[in-house]
């Protein structure tokens, strides 16, 4: 392992952070929180005094092989997540450390689960650094870094694939530092229209603010108790489609920018995904119809919101799904394990994966029937490598087993089946609220410190796609090369 | 299509059943149930009458591809379970054919789910029947019919294919029908063994018989309403015993016969099945030493006697499980989808396809680790080829997608996601009894008609590994040559 190289990366990690929580601080400043301004600008300082000691004492002149790679990821997550947790120890708004941290890396991580009953007792300061987190880990910090620095030698193709969501990383342009610039661009244009329009609806600038950040991060945490329900049915419908947005893979909208209006619109994955919430959308609202009275839109509304918000792990809620009928929520629990497209800021096992997944078993259907049949797996007209089908299914065996052994840990804690099992599948697919005691009106903090870390573990691992967390657990990583 | 070899086939197979079924007639006799030993001489002539017209319109003279061995081997189990479950209809023990149906193919696929709340209502004839469709199903019928007939000219390896269990058939001698025969030598004097030790703890010859198939056969079928609870310890300690023996690859018992001692206990299948087996005993022993007033001795027999029933998918049951603390009822549905070993008369995933998949994983992130590594994934110290990895990744992602649809469609009945989820592990892992509503004291009857026969499709595929069923459904299947 080349230490050197991994401080150097870390450094930049948590100097870049000093700059993000000096955001907080202007909020702070703005709501006449002095104290917590000076709390953000205390933790800003630690971290970039500790980002320029590791930067000096690091390197960057040799190679970033897949190793360091994966492990500057997953290592760079967790600092970020413990200094960005302690604004909230150090304000006395989550006491706990180990709370503040579960709160900080369902943020990072776009993951939303919360462990706060009452969200809106936080400060200002604190709310907006909460829903912030969404909007940094979304798009990925990672990639921040490389669309800012002109930083090593070698190849940063490890970070950005260890960094971002999907069963094949889309380089758009050859240059790795380019392609991190046009997705941060993309990210930044869908992030102000939202603002903008949800200002149109007459949301206030604070909540257009943090609002937006959790919907184009698929990040979920609301900063109302309710979540979303108390908002107007204009708003959650617009929240509702920045969503579905945010859930697209990024290369469509890539493709428009090239005008290629064609290309975004032929990409399978994109195809597959919105047929997918049209169908849930409809029989949700059929199933659920009666809970409203016989109203259709009203129940259109609500499909609509929910499924987005499921499908593209956001998290975000207008109504208490965990009162459906058990078809509704059948269907969202399936959701949150399909997620979002591969290349947007969702989680999940990804629309692409499971596309993949359905190809391969008609390709071996086709060769049962006829066993010289030589088949190859299509995608947008391209085969697809045999490299991607392999790793799917290696991601897919993988993603069971850390699930279940997840779900044998939290068990100790002796809650029932389906809150465990809902807890599992809302953390390890970034999404936020389960079924039962971890519903859309309860939180997570029924838990014991032992289960909340399994769920940290979890919710980092999803986000990553769980090599670069798993990594850490194997022996042979930490020698010396 | 070659449906002239496929009429062959189930011919013969309805042939086989027709002599099956003169069991349950000479126990009718036996017991004095006249009106029963009627209709079980009448079922066997109408097998025996529409068996040999299937073999005399088929033939038998072209070769055996997989399609045609998997369709048949399809097709001959739903014809079994359907000429099977008419006894029960026409003593009007279970009137209805859709009960009666989902009775006998949970009997013949060894899963043991019953849709009776009143066990001990039918008549010896019924129970005796119902007991003996799991020894029947337990080693297979085609396995059977292979070992005694001269078949076919072509391959009959592609029958055993698709109906042994596990990721590959292990072919004990050159010869299918040797290697059929030894195997059911070893289930009969396997059989013969347990009757004996069950006279000996002083049970009743009709019980020892039918909980004798239960056990062997990895069935589940009790004949009291309260499973085997109301047995002696020593009769429990037996089955326990039984079932795990039962859940052994039969290679091991081979290597036995050849007097290969050291083979048989250096398999790594069935070693880390033993492991599993110990772990969870242990912590389900001390997890649920209060339930039992701090008794280790109950505590330990009680834990064996579950984790046995389901690691091997048996289902029996001597203790209400569902009232287990969370962590033990979670090892449970876990060990529910481990299963028993490849080669067993067990079902679920297969020790084997797990260990598989840990070595994949292990294998992953050596390479992570280390780029340029070549690394084989051994057992037994042969290196796995390619193909089997390769079957076992898709097996679990058609595992898995047929999992969450049978979930979806069933969540139609609205019953709760516990045991939705665990009717689905219970069937598709041919166990038998899940958690909830389809616990150990309850019963599948609270589902729709439409979701028992979801239910049904599961154990059918369960028994078959999938793809037989799945063939089924595959448009091209249906095309002739």
């Amino acid at each position: 392992m080349n230490y050197k190289m991994i401080s150097y990366i870390i450094g930049w990690i948590l100097k870049f952070e000093a700059l993000f929580l000096l955001l907080p601080m202007l909020v702070g400043i703005v709501y006449k929180e002095h104290n917590n301004a000076a709390i953000y600008l205390m933790t800003a300082l630690i971290c970039f005094g500790l980002g320029s000691l590791l930067t000096y004492i690091g390197n960057t002149r040799s190679t970033l092989y897949t190793r360091e790679g994966f492990v500057s990821v997953s290592l760079g997550w967790i600092v970020l997540s413990f200094f960005g947790a302690l604004p909230f120890v150090l304000s006395g708004d989550i006491p706990s450390l180990t709370d503040a941290l579960f709160e900080t890396i369902s943020g990072f991580t776009t993951t939303g689960a919360s462990i706060l009953s009452n969200v809106e007792a936080l400060s200002k300061a604190n709310l907006f650094w909460r829903s912030f987190t969404h909007w940094i880990g979304g798009m990925g910090v990672f990639v921040f870094v490389m669309a800012i620095l002109p930083m090593m030698g070698g190849s940063t193709m490890n970070l950005m694939k260890a960094e971002s969501p999907g069963p094949s990383v889309g380089k758009f342009v050859p240059r790795v530092k380019d392609t991190a610039k046009i997705l941060y661009s993309i990210y930044i244009v869908i992030t102000i229209a939202q603002i903008i329009i949800l200002l149109i609806c007459k949301m206030s600038l604070f909540d257009a603010l943090t609002t937006t950040f959790g919907t184009v991060g698929t990040g979920g945490f609301g900063i109302k108790n309710d979540s979303l329900a108390g908002y107007s049915p204009a708003i959650q419908n617009v929240v509702t489609t920045f969503m579905i947005l945010s859930g697209i893979n990024y290369s469509a909208y890539f493709c428009l920018l090239m005008k290629d209006i064609k290309g975004a619109f032929s990409i399978e994955e994109v195809r597959v995904y919105l047929l997918i919430i049209l169908a849930s959308v409809g029989i949700i609202t059929m199933n659920t119809l009666q809970l409203f009275e016989g109203s259709f839109g009203t129940s259109l509304r609500h499909a609509f919101f929910q499924v987005g918000s499921i499908i593209t792990t956001t998290g975000f809620a207008t109504t208490d799904f965990d009162q459906w009928p058990q078809l509704s929520k059948t269907i969202l629990v399936i959701l949150m394990f399909i997620g979002a497209c591969a290349g947007s800021t969702g989680g999940g096992i990804k629309v692409s994966r499971i596309t993949l997944l359905f190809k391969t078993i008609k390709k071996e259907l086709a060769i049962l029937n006829h066993p010289r049949l030589v088949k190859k797996i299509k995608a947008d007209g391209h085969t697809i490598p045999h490299e991607v089908i392999r790793s799917t299914n290696v991601f897919i065996a993988v993603y069971f087993i850390v699930y279940f052994i997840s779900l044998l840990l939290i068990s100790i804690d002796n809650f029932d089946f389906t809150t465990n099992f809902t807890a599992i599948a809302a953390t390890l697919n970034n999404i936020g609220p389960g079924l039962e005691m971890v519903g859309p009106t309860c939180n997570f903090s029924i838990y014991s410190t032992f289960s909340k870390y399994v769920l940290m573990f979890d919710m980092l691992a999803g986000r990553l796609e769980l090599f670069p967390m798993l990594i850490l657990l194997h022996p042979s990583c930490w020698k010396r090369q």
